[in-house]
């Protein structure tokens, strides 16, 4: 993408490049044009305005969803300005329709709660600190105020023809599955925040060509400058298979706890080893260790560490290695269940499903009789074990198969 | 229509019918439902609110326009409410793409303007004086309120299928001719107007359909019952062939003269002799004299009474007359050209042109050339004859052919 810059340039800017799929446009001197993201930065005297818009569905983030947070931070840590939208207008109103499970209408208490969640969660990502390099804005800012002369201008800039060739539209037309006319409105809001905010960078997966572009039409339309787009891969989750997803269980959560997220990112796949390195540290890819062993240790190290510190990382690491060992017991940082809200007398296979190591009662005894169910690593033989108060669990290691356990606690 | 209505109904709701093409929805009760007009007016015991939108374009009416304008007097006389809303929210926010001819951005001030102008225009028509039987609105009032959340409401009622199943629509998006997504919303827009007014029937030519349907679909998405659909004819102009249209010139306007009203309809083809009176009078048809000649003089006197009251029409019909046997000198009420803006000496083929008799000076040489053009009745031979002052040109009829005259009149 790069190869028309000097290696200087292309070295300082590996940060900018590292990871993406497109940045568009990417017009060279050749055709006499110049709509460049390099050359914008390399004249520009200001920060630029890079923007990311969320939904305040609430929803837990997972790797994949950092992806283009990470960026962002790349672009704040090289002095620009990020601008993180949070789309509680959309949100707000809903689909119309009722037909989209993902617009359902939000309260703005629900939207507020939401955004803070996401925040909270992109927190270890982004630098929250430095003046200047972070604006959080909300949609309803601006789109509360269109009135139907302005929405008349926002549509006036699309035709009917240029909509439905949009991935998605164009499919469900050809079936003809109903399109809804307010369905039209969503990337027209999404790049009318382009305009409101001035953007001068869109990030986005590669499934936002589209919308990000619209936003360029419309900043031109407005008497704007219009805006790079910068796409990045969606992640495949650690199936190796499918896109990560957390219904699919293929994910790594952002809010897991350290031991968690190491085991998961600890037995990545070897063919997304170095893609996860590239989308999800800043480590040169050409200092990665040779074994892949000590790869995916690299890996799940380093991950951890953004989202929980060195010393969590580092005992993370340690946990793992007792766990592979059959010592789980010994594990200090095990994620906790707390006996709180168990009645005694309790049968064991009963809190091995409340503390959702297994989906059911009835898998968890079945665990039990395969001889999957461990106690403080003895395994349990006895179906229906019972314990007649938390006191004698209290610290205890329950482990289901290898890779699930809790410590048991008792707050009282 | 009303064939399962019993005769004394019919009868009595002959002016319901008289002149339209189409009522919807028009259920019986054979199909359980009662959506019908005739029904609905014998159970109400309000007064009925009858829609009828205009542009405010500023356009001369003409006989064309009057129909169901004159419907909706119609509706008056039985005691409901018109609703005549002016569409000055259309007309200020114009067409943003600036594609169209007919939706130029106009002014406030060119709005009410234009408004005056048609309400002149239908003055004649409607009762403007009786109490509750006339509501002027202008749409402004409803849909400068509308923000985006509304207006994503009044989009999600409908789909690009059903939008581009509008004639029109579908024969542009066959031709892959651009249709704008803005474009969509005039229907909505108009529709969202009979929600705002609440009307039980809506007015129109029989290319509204979609328009009033939309209206229908609206009102039930906003809670409302919805409106009857009321489709009249397009009419046919003084030609015989094409519809009534100024640029064809086979119009005849609201504001012309009642001789030139006269002249033009004494000439109706005989064809369009019954339908001119169905839809332009209210004379029973049963009643029409046999004789061709008097039924076309029976219409233009009764439709010039109409605009110009019983006299001017006895006078036009006489001036018509005298001008039949070539004495239009003689005509009392011909139209006039002042000659204040003349500059004399003066060649006659040039107030012959300036009097917009012919279209220009060289036409109006040739039709002195060609012995078509008369002064006081005496055939005017001499291409370059020409007045010293306005003086000697004071009251004297200037005629081009058998139907072109004006009276000269000198205001100083």
């Amino acid at each position: 993408m790069a190869s028309h810059q000097s290696p200087s340039i292309t070295q300082n800017l590996a940060w900018l490049y590292r990871g993406v799929s497109e940045i568009f446009p990417n017009l060279t001197d050749s055709q006499n044009r110049h709509e460049n993201l390099v050359e914008r930065l390399a004249q520009t005297n200001r920060p630029l305005r890079v923007k990311l818009g969320i939904d305040p569905t609430g929803a837990d983030l997972h790797l994949g969803h950092s992806i283009p947070v990470r960026k962002l931070r790349a672009f704040q840590d090289a002095g620009h300005t990020a601008v993180l939208i949070i789309g509680d207008f959309t949100a707000r109103i809903g689909d119309p329709t009722g037909k989209s499970e993902v617009r359902q209408q939000l309260t703005p208490a629900q939207v507020a709660q939401n955004a803070q969640t996401y925040l909270e969660q992109v927190r270890p990502i982004l630098d929250f600190d430095t003046p200047g390099r972070l604006e959080i804005r909300y949609n309803s800012e601006w789109l509360s105020k269109l009135d139907l002369a302005k929405i008349m201008d926002l549509l006036s800039t699309m035709t009917v023809g240029q909509m439905l060739a949009k991935e998605g539209f164009a499919l469900r037309y050809e079936k003809e599955s109903p399109i809804y006319l307010h369905e039209f409105l969503y990337p027209l809001m999404q790049g009318y925040d382009s305009v409101a905010i001035e953007a001068d960078v869109e990030l986005g997966g590669t499934d936002q060509k589209f919308n990000i572009a619209v936003g360029r039409d419309l900043q031109r339309y407005f008497g704007l400058s219009p805006q790079f787009g910068m796409l990045m891969p969606i992640l495949i989750g650690t199936d190796g298979v499918q896109k990560m997803s957390k219904s699919l269980g293929n994910y790594v959560g952002l809010r897991e706890d350290a031991l968690t997220m190491y085991q998961k990112l600890r037995q990545t796949p070897d063919i997304l080893v170095e893609q996860y390195f590239e989308l999800l540290t800043n480590i040169p890819l050409d200092t990665l260790p040779e074994n892949p062993r000590d790869r995916q240790i690299l890996l799940a190290l380093d991950i951890v560490t953004q989202y929980h510190g060195k010393e969590a990382a580092e005992k993370a690491k340690e946990d793992a290695e007792k766990i592979a060992r059959g010592k789980t017991e010994q594990a200090e940082a095990l994620p906790e269940f707390s006996l709180e809200n168990i009645q005694f007398p309790a049968k064991l296979f009963y809190i091995v499903s409340a503390s959702k190591l297994c989906k059911s009662s009835s898998e968890a005894r079945q665990k039990i009789q395969e001889g999957g169910v461990r106690l403080d690593g003895e395994k349990v033989t006895d179906v229906n074990l019972s314990f007649d108060s938390p006191a004698s669990l209290q610290g205890r290691v329950l482990q289901v198969g290898k890779n699930k356990f809790v410590r048991l606690v008792n707050p009282n």
